[in-house]
């Protein structure tokens, strides 16, 4: 069975593509340039997938930097240090629902039915669209947007880290063979690839390999 | 009140923004190059921008031609001359779901609770993604997707069009000010805008015109 899975070059989607290609689908890996601060992130997305195992890795260019709002795509607004209340300022505005339109119309073309997406809805609460009724909300409207659904088949959307702490995920991968030196989670690493090991993303990471009793294999500036 | 109007250039969205100019909103155009088959479409969404009066106007590239699928964005597709039953070739795999969400990225960083789309059940009800009960369930998925939705706010999709004839829409138009001379429907317009006359888009707008009892504007080739 086919299905397209939305690769970013983190943890978290390295591992979702792992489960997906264990359960024996034909993986079409999907990947965004949207204006992110580095290339680091496409670099790794390019070794997950050759890690992996996919029928075929596209990577689209869209331009949500010129749309700024968040820290991630806007360099006039700086990635903190500390972790923060409420939504944080990394959140990039309708980034996943974004995503998994891209993913759907693909989906669509290529006649799959199940789309898989890394989110995780315990250690990035914050972010509204990697909760499981947002999920949910998307599937529906899925099922109404598209051809496919109209004739009766429903569209998936596969979530398999949704409820995993950062330490369950990284087991879980470690068992299904991920690299996980190939992936980069810090949303400040430097061209080739070196975290800077203090943004949030690279303290949870941390905290995750620590908690699993995993060696974390990330390449720190620090 | 600010508002995100999708605008392609063709009759329906150019209605659909001088409903809302109308109705008094400060309107932030957005438009899309994803590999339709000619720019006039462009062209004439930047007439329309100009004519009407908007805050700004975005022009957004995405590549939907790479997926293939559809006969606008996939060459090797022929775009029938005669109509279709059921869902037509010209049908973009998740095209509205992809604009929709790019318009509520840009709405949540702009601080804006509206959307408007030029979106209409009636001439085109072969397109899932044009009918009502697909338009509720983005909205419920866009109140579950973003910051502003967490927060308690509701971003409403005004689709001021749905439930009207091609007739309806251009006397409305025609009332509020529209010079749909501006405007492009043709699947197959030349560079200088021309349309072909013989496409369904054509067809139904030629017959929109007729039944509207007012005079076609549209510089037809043949």
């Amino acid at each position: 069975m086919k299905a397209v899975v939305l690769v970013s070059g983190g943890l978290d989607s390295a591992t979702t593509l792992a489960v997906a290609v264990h359960e024996g689908y034909d993986c079409h890996a999907l990947s965004f340039r949207y204006g992110q601060r580095h290339d680091a992130e496409l670099e790794a997305s390019r070794a997950v997938c050759g890690m992996l195992g996919v029928r075929e890795h596209r990577i689209m260019t869209i331009d949500l930097g010129s749309f700024g709002g968040s820290a991630l795509t806007d360099h006039a607004i700086d990635v903190p240090r500390e972790p923060t209340q409420g939504i944080p300022v990394t959140y990039v505005p309708a980034r996943n629902t974004i995503f998994l339109s891209f993913a759907l119309g693909l989906a669509e073309v290529l006649n799959a039915r199940h789309i898989f997406i890394g989110v995780n809805a315990v250690d990035y609460s914050g972010y509204p669209d990697c909760r499981p009724e947002y999920i949910q909300a998307f599937e529906r409207m899925a099922q109404l947007a598209t051809r496919a659904g109209v004739e009766g088949a429903t569209c998936r959307i596969h979530t398999p880290l949704i409820n995993l702490g950062k330490a369950e995920i990284i087991r879980m991968g470690t068992r299904l063979g991920v690299d996980y030196a190939q992936t980069v989670s810090c949303y400040l690493a430097n061209s080739e690839g070196y975290a800077c090991g203090s943004c949030e993303a690279c303290r949870i990471r941390r905290k995750g390999f620590a908690d699993a009793g995993i060696i974390d294999p990330t390449r720190y500036l620090n």
